[in-house]
């Protein structure tokens, strides 16, 4: 098969590899519908935590299973899966109380722009749908391997509650479908920081009451001063950045949730200023298994649709425009079609 | 009056002070039953954090209620009351919120290793026992102010629920009371760090089950091991050092809950090392305002002893002995009567 691989900043080929077999038992062979290129990608794509060789590209997925190891009980060869960049079995200690993301046999989902696809701990990664969904429900499917699972994680890290005041920073695919995730839990007011107006628009679509443009200090007076002077409840912190967590932490009112969900970048943490802002803070990996049950279950029945981040489509042999376009930020996120 | 002012490092001096009267309308005045010597009184005493000028200590206290402002409607003289570190309205937003110790309004109270205290926002910082106590209840009443407050808001912040295994760091008297309130709140298993025997055995009378007297990665190793290797649900960093709070990162289960009372000296988390440890992080200066009631009442009917923790009883004038024998570890806590 012919798949992406990263050999350097900005080096995307998509180039003859391997097919995937299955080597455990416990794994499954996947003919992949749709994949994406997704914002954490940029960091290898940009030179920054690049890895030292070329690398096989991609880890969200949805497809078909074609084939599964002897040991596979539950997925059948012909479903439809979604599963999470990392696979776990899903019945650890730490999976069983809802971290499988750091599940203490997981692995890295890595290959996924390609047609064919292993996925390792079969049983206890991938989710399958009712039935195979026609075409136009795999871009909304395709969210929940990732995007959608990490966005509804930075929500409810953050607390949002009904009735609750979220900040979302970061207009990414990820920020946008917190603002989704946000709006499902029954938050009232949802303020979507972003300056970028086709990112702006998506916000509001997806239930953001309010935009702000302002970013940093600025950004935080103005969260203040629609907050009363408070804060907001819950500020979901979807971008990775040392001013992204400080402006996170500063909006965030006394006693209120800071969730952060993209692997911090340069962020170092005073105790001090933490220990007086008096805030919660969680985050990391998002388990994304835990919530794939919850989340394939209204993309099914259309009561969502987190695919409308997807708003530049290509033939998977493009994914080097994929990234390019994601790079110039010309694209929010770009879905590949083998 | 006689009161306690610290003028430099190790240099505490019981002197003639101006007597406290009522300034602002909602003020009391306090006459002092007891008062102690706070451990992070140790910080200025030892020359961390020092203020640039003479400064009077002490800031736990209960007492009788002498006179009040004219604004202050609930508080009568002649009441036993005890209150916290922070004067606080409890009416803004923040102290709705249960965050007393943000109350928009705060003010530090300082001065209390005397025999007179002004208080102020007495009404919202105060509260009443049901009557005068004797005088075997006012070690324990004592604690309510500051400590067992402390404690309490660490086990709650670190999330300890019946059942929880729980680990504190931290010996003094706050991880001390730390301990007493987990087992209140119903841990099943509470191990605590401490290599001193007089405070092993405090632990175990508060209801630790386990003591572990390795620190560092020695400590987290034994910890993990207590624990199949997942770590603990609930860790109360009760130091306020780096070693201290990292080990509390390192010891917690994937989603688990590290809480940290104590004002941070010299502590930089790292944002990558706390996104793969999956933690909640919650912590601050102690909303000991939100527990009073609650920590009044088992104090008040005998179900609670947390006055243990003050193992050298001294009088108000021998105030500089006091500092130094919790400088030098010789007392877990000092109790001063005027």
């Amino acid at each position: 098969m012919r798949g992406t691989m990263l050999y350097g900043p900005r080096d995307v080929r998509f180039e003859e590899r391997p097919d995937p077999t299955i080597i455990e038992p416990t794994d499954a062979l996947l003919r992949i519908s749709a994949a994406c290129v997704c914002g954490s990608d940029l960091w290898p794509y940009r030179g920054i935590d690049a890895p030292g060789q070329p690398t096989p590209m991609g880890h969200e997925y949805c497809g078909i299973v074609e084939e599964v190891g002897s040991a596979v009980k539950h997925i059948k060869p012909g479903q439809f899966v979604v599963g999470s960049f990392f696979a776990s079995d899903n019945t650890c200690p730490n999976c069983q109380f809802g971290y499988q993301s750091s599940c203490m046999h997981r692995e890295l989902v890595g290959g996924a722009q390609a047609p064919w696809l292993r996925v390792p701990l079969a049983d206890g990664t991938l989710v399958a749908t009712p039935s195979v969904p026609s075409d136009d429900l795999i871009p909304s499917l395709l969210t929940a391997s990732d995007v959608l699972g990490t966005g509804w994680f930075a929500a409810d890290a953050a607390n949002v509650k009904p009735g609750s005041t979220v900040v979302v920073i970061g207009d990414g695919a990820v920020g946008l479908l917190g603002v989704l995730s946000a709006r499902q839990m029954g938050a009232e007011r949802i303020i979507a920081m972003s300056r970028n107006a086709p990112r702006q628009q998506l916000a509001r679509a997806f239930g953001a009451t309010d935009v702000v443009a302002e970013r940093g200090d600025e950004g935080v007076a103005r969260i203040m001063d629609m907050t009363n002077g408070l804060g907001a409840d819950s500020v979901l912190e979807c971008v990775g950045t040392q001013e992204a967590m400080q402006q996170a932490i500063h909006c965030t009112r006394k006693g209120g949730y800071v969730s952060y969900v993209g692997v911090p970048h340069g962020v170092e943490l005073g105790g001090e200023g933490l220990f007086f802002a008096h805030v919660h803070l969680h985050g990391g990996p998002a388990p994304v298994r835990r919530y794939l049950p919850e989340l394939i279950d209204p993309i099914w029945h259309g009561k969502i649709n987190p695919g409308r981040v997807f708003d530049l489509q290509l033939p998977l042999a493009q994914v080097a425009e994929g990234y390019r376009a994601m790079d110039e930020r010309r694209a929010i996120k770009v879905l590949l079609w083998p």
